[in-house]
């Protein structure tokens, strides 16, 4: 059988920004699967900034190391299966790394049905849908014509986020860099409006854009954008925080936020951290609701799809950078 | 009849510390009570760092401005009445400000059952007791078997907060500046452990006494020691936001806490801000509540009773310096 090419994390960033030279290609011998185990060719590898927050240390998962096969989740094909509870040909998303194939227990193995395209399993049916899904509804709680802004509005995440709040029957914002980016919340997903954190006064731009206050923040970045949307918040606020990629790639951000607590307290504002994960519950249920409104057309869907395992570092870097424009994955095969 | 003595905020303090120069002493003439009004004498001004950052601006309340009778709630009793809501020796709760006497209308009078000492009506059944209450039970959500930690645990309402912790059943920390104020805690309140924040490394001494993490954080404080506690909160912890007086005397701080909203993510943590006012409509079950906990003895009420109008303001300066233990007011008459 053919080697299993591999991409290893040669060394660890630390607080620089991430670079090429920080992963090398590699070959290994082909994994065999033991009993419980079943061996997976990796079809789409999703990339994520939390991938580089795993660099910083243990999260919510444990750290990843130099030298280790770089660590990612993905959709992947059952190619061989020592467990009753898989077989040949099944479909699964497993954290299987950055690598051609793998051999993973099967109690690790998230079994998926067959989409088309499979690559919304990574998109609007996958991680990013159902963080966007319960993220704005359970930790945002939005009501019909309450203000919306989302951060990383171009995002993978955002960009479902908003379009959700608008069939909730919001007035939607998205924050994003650029005025292309911009311009696409507007034109095409349908956001009432945006602003370009690039262009300048935040704040200012923010409090235009949202002349009655900020009743949901659905916070993808931290830093100087969680700040500009707290001083915006409207009394019982909430905000749900997703993720701080602002804070990922470099030395952790040496301060946080002003206006922590005290105007948590003043606007009496509820600020929630979630996981997708604790969720999980009820993902059959939020999967259900997301197929009707993609096939509905209510809900669009924004993929960017790379190809090839050698892609993978530059993929995530340039995610870092904010290149992408909706769910960025790669295709390994 | 007689004047009526006054303190006037002569000077808005600013970024500075509030020293006694900020105030004056003044005389106005007896106010008369129009159609609807009450005249009201003060008996006991409560204190509260909220004064103080009522002199930054507006909250939840408008702001002071130079010129202006300090404002501050008290306890007060009815001389004269203009609506027939009142009566003359009806005891009421208002903002009244620093003075002998006032008049207000009856809307804005919060008539309270009379209880012995008068003076609980200003701690355990006042403001400090029902936002230690519903502070801890309402954000807090603390179960038995879990630590709760709170900050400024020897003032009016954290001394009540670790004690309706341990009622609660849970392990309960609290971090107050100076030896004294820890020993009183252990002793006296029956608190597990106390912590001085003032002896340095808060981060170490807090994980050392709350070994296996912090479930629920009381938050009077904000800054340095809220930063502390959110590095060693744990999954799925709650912090109730009550306050951020280390902010309040001296310019706003120049950045937040360190870890938000990076850990309030990978901890899934619950941060909410509340207003004691915001729980009112629960209010008289929670004081037949904290009644019941007073007279068995499971909950001891400190107060701090300076006296006369004219040490207000150093009681204030005193208060936002730590020197209270408990509740502290100024009987006034």
């Amino acid at each position: 059988m053919t080697a299993n090419r591999q991409i290893v994390l040669a060394e660890l960033p630390g607080g620089s920004k991430l670079a090429p030279e920080h992963f090398r290609l590699t070959e290994a011998a082909m994994p065999t699967p033991g009993e419980g185990e079943a061996l997976l060719k990796i079809r789409y590898v999703s990339l994520d900034a939390a991938n580089r927050a795993w660099m910083q240390g243990a999260t919510y998962r444990s750290a990843i190391n130099a030298g280790d096969v770089m660590a990612g989740g993905a959709l992947a094909e059952v190619v061989e299966s020592k467990d009753p509870s898989l077989k040949p040909g099944d479909l699964v998303f497993a954290d299987t790394g950055w690598q051609e194939y793998a051999v993973l227990p099967a109690r690790k193995l998230d079994k998926v049905a067959r989409a088309e395209p499979l690559t919304h399993l990574l998109s609007v049916y996958g991680v990013a849908g159902l963080t966007a899904y319960f993220g704005l509804l359970e930790c945002g709680q939005p009501k019909a014509g309450e203000t919306v802004v989302v951060s990383a509005a171009a995002g993978s995440v955002g960009s479902i986020v908003g379009q959700i709040a608008k069939i909730k029957g919001c007035r939607v914002i998205g924050i994003a860099g650029g005025a292309a980016k911009c311009d696409l919340l507007v034109r095409e997903l349908g956001f009432d409006a945006a602003v370009d954190y690039k262009a300048g006064n935040l704040f200012k731009a923010l409090r235009a854009a949202a002349p009655n206050g900020i009743d949901v923040y659905f916070d993808n970045v931290g830093g100087d954008i969680f700040e500009a949307a707290l001083f915006n918040m409207n009394t019982f606020g909430r905000i749900a925080c997703c993720g701080a990629v602002s804070g990922y790639d470099g030395a952790a951000p040496p301060a946080g936020p002003r206006g922590v607590p005290g105007l948590i307290v003043t606007k009496r504002l509820n600020v929630r951290g979630f996981i997708v994960s604790d969720f999980y519950a009820k993902r059959d249920a939020a999967l259900a609701e997301l197929k009707g409104w993609v096939e509905s057309g209510a809900l669009k869907v924004r993929e960017d799809v790379l190809e090839g395992l050698e892609s993978l570092p530059g993929a995530l870097i340039g995610l870092l950078a904010g290149e992408n424009v909706g769910k960025r994955m790669v295709k390994v095969a």
